[in-house]
């Protein structure tokens, strides 16, 4: 863990300007998180103009656990990444990742655009050795519980090579978060059978059922909710998996707006919904996507967490969370060394 | 439309023998949609030693607008296209498709087994000039209604001129179908910024930008269901297109299976299930996929309908149905003329 501000042990860099409503929603969800975790401290990275007005109290409150670290510069949610990488170098997301790269942060969290939060995390942080592309790992509400899933949305072309690192990673990421011993792992496919599928896919196929992952086979696209097994890992390449998650999000926000308008109707179905409302608000709660915001990007040598841009307080404070337990469970150490030794056992085989 | 049996014109082969559930299912949803509609003839395909004891009553009842025609053989379902293709000439699949290519019926549908089917009426029916290969479509429920969607498995690698050539065949369907003039195209993509995307989706945007078609962009994969705006068709490559169905089915079953252990939980909540229920029943029709059943096989010089496997007689008459009101809009024809239109405008371009 990062060498400590005062005396705990967790350190988290948070781009406080960052996602579509910045310090609004970033500075109330840091401020939770300090309250709930203890052992947890944070560097709030941006404009100090803007941050220092807003912890006056915080700064006296959770005095050594919440500092401000000045940038100069923001990110724009629609910038692109090769001009965020070359223009901003004081942004508060080049910041905050510069933090953990110097040792001073365990993980960092922002909300900001994911292209050129992705491309600085990899300029500055660099990938762990083996592991040729970073890719973009998140949960899913699942009927079983929940599923993980990569690539969301890192690459838009995958090498069956690049699969299966993806496919060492996650399930490395998923034992060590879930406490599994032996995570099922499935190949996102459109058809179970072997004969289905793409060259890449049937050639990461091949790598999977040689390695020592409890590869399990193709999966469908139902799988990642509702799959007639359950999957602890679902792998596919970003253009893939990214329509999927997307897919799945437009489907349930159908299903919520139909549901609504269905209990608006009239007075009868109004009194209906009534009714069954804390029953309704109790399913929409397990599904909530603000209780699965957060997505890790895997393969880099350190820790950067993904909010959502349109996260509210709620959800980004889900995001620190999420970075918070990888910290704890010690992600990347345990990636590192589980692509050694993958690397080791093909050089030997 | 195909010779008439009678003095009515529009005539549908059914493979009998397909499906999950055979003629349990075919038979009772091609007599319901008998009943429904005067102008319809079906020729029932299949083992006539099952098929006749069953119809003894219809074929009095319906006389002269349903027939039966003797095939031998079935196609499993798990059978490989090629070894249907090559040893089931006799199959009540391929002998459905044969009646359309000799001009006995205007449209086969099938519940067989999809790769079988598609590798079938391409072999019998052969592709429209122009198109290199048959697409799978199909339609969406979605907050605007609905949205038809394309290729949603038939091709597992396509070059951006594919892509164009499903979002021409696609749009004609969408005219014929839905009645409106200029559908509005989107290309699925994993955001809606010209820079996203594979090669692939890149250039196909070029070629659609080019094209007289209302194409509107870039669509992620939640404008299927609910983006923030209507799209009439989306197009994908077959394997992304599949996934994004499958996930969206996947997502439906999860939020179904949730709200049912919800409004089960305890008394309370069951007795406001009870109270809820006829709203519940209501929006669940409307989304109800057996109402969505039935994709059309497009490039192929005759009508080919796919029935989900596991539809049932509501689901497998959507899938009558459908086909009925494609060969009542004339839509073979329709895309053929505009493929070779688009074809012409290019030459000249």
């Amino acid at each position: 863990m990062a060498e400590s501000l005062g005396n705990v042990s967790l350190t988290i860099s948070i781009d406080a300007m960052g996602g579509d409503y910045g310090p609004d929603v970033t500075i109330p969800a840091s401020l939770a998180c300090l309250k709930n975790n203890p052992e947890l401290e944070l560097i709030l990275v941006g404009d100090e103009a803007v941050l220092a007005p807003r912890l006056t109290g915080a700064l006296l409150t959770y005095r050594g656990r919440i500092v401000i670290q000045h940038a100069s510069q923001c990110v724009g949610m629609d910038e692109s990444p090769s001009k965020a990488l070359k223009n901003k170098k004081d942004s508060s997301m080049r910041v905050a990742i510069n933090l953990v790269r110097d040792g001073r942060a365990d993980a960092c969290v922002s909300a900001g655009n994911t292209g050129a939060l992705m491309a600085t995390a990899r300029f500055v942080l660099k990938m762990i050795p083996g592991i040729d592309r970073p890719a973009i790992i998140s949960t899913l509400p699942s009927i079983y519980g929940h599923t993980h899933a990569l690539d969301l949305g890192a690459n838009v072309d995958c090498s069956a090579e690049h699969l299966f690192q993806f496919a060492v990673m996650g399930a490395e990421l998923v034992k060590a978060v879930e406490h599994i011993d032996n995570p099922k792992v499935g190949l996102l496919n459109i058809g179970e059978e072997d004969v289905k599928g793409n060259e890449q896919v049937k050639a990461a196929a091949k790598l999977l059922e040689n390695s020592s992952l409890n590869y399990i086979g193709y999966v469908e696209g139902d799988s990642l909710t509702a799959g007639h097994v359950k999957v602890d890992l679902i792998v596919a390449d970003g253009f893939v998996g990214n329509v999927a998650l997307k897919s799945i999000e437009g489907a349930a926000k159908m299903i919520g707006t139909g549901l609504k308008d269905a209990f608006g109707k009239n007075l009868l179905a109004q009194l209906a919904g009534l009714i069954a409302y804390p029953v309704l608000k109790s399913f929409k709660d397990r599904i909530d996507p603000r209780r699965y915001n957060g997505a890790s990007f895997l393969g880099l040598r350190g820790l950067v967490i993904k909010s959502h841009g349109g996260a509210d307080v709620l959800a980004f404070k889900t995001a620190i969370q999420l970075a918070v337990c990888e910290v704890e469970q010690d992600v990347i150490r345990k990636i590192s060394e589980q692509v050694e030794k993958s690397l080791a056992l093909r050089e030997s085989a």
